[in-house]
């Protein structure tokens, strides 16, 4: 592999190790110097030079962002200490060992959806397992996240989500932590069996190479391997709280909709949510026991309008937008017998007798009717079998419906 | 009591009876022609007139109902089955005997509510039970409603949300059916106690002498000797399909608030959650289960944005809008340690080690910061004991914080 590694690749390799996820300033050097040059820059090997000072301090401003004179040589000192570790070849030597490919925005795999992020996109993304066709669309991508410490329901309905989307061809991504995201990962794997399609991919907040958590290894190997896994930090990379709440804006980027299924009124999954919603992707969460603290986060999320209601597969598949054929079927679609029937005619109905029978004269007095409405509403509802009429003329709710 | 009977209540009485709930062309002829002289028209002992059939057109086109020149002539012909029934000195008699009274448009007690209905509006109702200090306002009642069929999740939170609202000095508004309603009303009857509090009121499609349903007889008595029970329809009227969906719109009317705990697709809770968004009423809906069948209405208004979602009746209240000082207090407050820390801060919490120590210059390579910047956030760190100098000047999390 050596030799003939793109430069490109090799810089922006580099640069997600100096750069910790949304590193605004370093995303603006990246953009306004190239990825190469900008590596020269900063790891102190090429000078900044006024201009580009004034270019990254553009870049951040025309993102809304200050963009102080000083930014840059600030970072530059923050990113200082970490210019002895860099080792770029060999971490995408460890990449290729593992099976995977470093995708870059050069990269025609590159997923568009992360440009969403602005200045917060990642330097690239380190994936590992089959990655050749690129990443599944964004319409065809659906986040199923929540509490590590879910419920018994809320598994149930993480397992029933995940199998039904993947059976409707959506790949299922996840944080891959305990709780909801394993059992996202878990059912979307068995939903799928051993079919050539892209059931699952977690997005970790370590390296691509390591396995957080540990209970977790024999999942993220299965999701690596029939899936992918996803990170924007290089191998070896060590989970933070910090690339924890970052690795949220990357699964709400790459998703059409993301769903919580379980949520404390704290907990990360909803900065997930609130992530998804910012970037304009669509946000489901799943109503639950009003006694149970996992679903009061959903709730919230629900209340304050930040999410929409989504209680099956078929409710997210329509929320994610047409891949295909997608509708959410009514249930209990069956119509009662008086669905249809003007005021009058219901009027009439309600005054049928459903054991005796009764006269055309009681009927409208009972009904509220004048007599020649009543003989021509019993014409109708004797058509639709409601009413029928007695031997000796009188009527009497249809034999059908005397419910 | 006979002799000085108002004449407009009589006549009013007489109308109840006449006309079914919501007969537009009854009420345009009330308002055209007032109680008294509508009366006379209605049962055929004065001419209608050409002016006055104009008038009552002119007033079904103002609220943008059709008013077609035979659309009075047809009614008549509707009204006069019932003529020879009309007995309302009677009915007014049997309601005093119940301990009742006949509320109408032109009395003080008229809860002003109801006028929002307009055209449909009630010709007056008839109530049960101590009324004389007239409905609680508006923004004290809150309708509770839901399922026949209700499951034991639907009662207990329908039990916990009415005796929150009666706790906070809301009235809470039921239809006395099986199931939520039912609970709703027992629920608020057993938080108030024997208070001088209006803690429930029932509003019944059928007329307020009668218990419908029979078993909940003793429920529907203890309602109007401690509550009220309502209705628009004359003692003896039989509870009809028509006069159920009717009824619900005075529920919806009455109220501020209206929250279905539990309903199934197609449900009358809806119809009544329907209604109160039509009046631009509040509508909220408790989730549930994904799995219950008896949610799937709830989990539909929440989907289409018809409904708040609502968990207890801390909520209700702030929808229902003030009364005193109602605010919903956020569960679990507790602040997590990491909570208001800057960016900077949480990378350096994040790379001190929990059980061994280490350097400045370590934590600024695996924080990626700047070596001024650790210094600077250790200190800070320090006083919020986050970290913690060992005795040979390395550092390491502060001891109350090793999680």
């Amino acid at each position: 592999m050596t030799g003939s590694l793109d430069p490109t690749v090799v810089a922006r390799a580099a640069l997600s190790r100096l750069f910790e996820p949304s590193d605004t300033v370093g995303l603006a050097l990246t953009v306004a110097a190239g990825p190469a040059d900008a590596l020269l820059i900063a790891t102190g090997q090429a000078p900044v030079g006024t201009a580009m000072a004034r270019e990254v301090a553009g870049q951040l401003e025309s993102h809304g962002i200050s963009g102080r004179p000083e930014a840059l040589r600030e970072a530059l000192e923050r990113w200082k200490p970490r210019v002895a570790d860099l080792a770029p070849e060999r971490d995408l030597a460890t990449l290729e060992r593992l099976g995977g490919i470093l995708l870059t925005p050069e990269s025609d795999l590159w997923p568009q959806a992360l440009d969403d992020l602005q200045l917060s996109a990642p330097s690239c993304l380190w994936v590992r397992g089959d990655c050749s066709a690129g990443l599944p669309e964004l319409n065809r991508m659906a986040a199923v996240v929540g509490s590590r410490d879910s419920t018994a329901y809320g598994t149930a309905v993480t397992g029933d989500l995940a199998a039904g989307l993947v059976s409707r061809g959506y790949t299922v991504v996840s944080g891959g932590a305990y709780g909801i995201d394993a059992q996202a990962h878990r059912s979307a794997l068995a939903a799928a069996g051993e079919e050539r399609i892209m059931p699952t991919i977690g997005v970790t907040a370590c390296g691509v190479d390591r396995y957080y958590p540990a209970g977790n290894e024999q999942l993220l190997r299965e999701t690596a391997r029939r899936g992918l896994l996803v990170a924007e930090v290089p191998p070896g990379s060590s989970p933070t709280r910090w690339r924890f709440l970052q690795r949220n804006r990357l699964i709400a980027a790459l998703c059409a909709v993301t769903v919580v299924v379980e949520a404390r009124w704290r907990s990360g999954a909803l900065n997930t949510a609130h992530h998804a919603a910012g970037l304009g992707r669509v946000v489901g969460a799943v109503p639950g026991s009003v006694y149970s603290a996992n679903s009061a986060g959903c709730h919230r999320l629900l209340r304050e309008g930040s999410a929409v209601c989504v209680s099956d597969a078929a409710e997210i598949a329509e929320l994610a937008g047409p891949i295909g054929t997608e509708w959410v079927p009514e249930p209990e679609q069956r119509a009662a017998v008086h669905d249809g029937l003007s005021v009058e005619d219901l009027l009439l109905l309600d005054a049928l007798p459903v054991r005796a029978s009764t006269t055309v004269d009681k009927l409208a007095s009972v009904a509220g009717l004048g007599i020649r409405d009543v003989l021509a509403g019993l014409s109708r509802l004797e058509l639709s079998v409601l009413a029928e009429r007695t031997d000796d003329g009188r009527w009497r709710r249809g034999s059908t419906h005397r419910n």
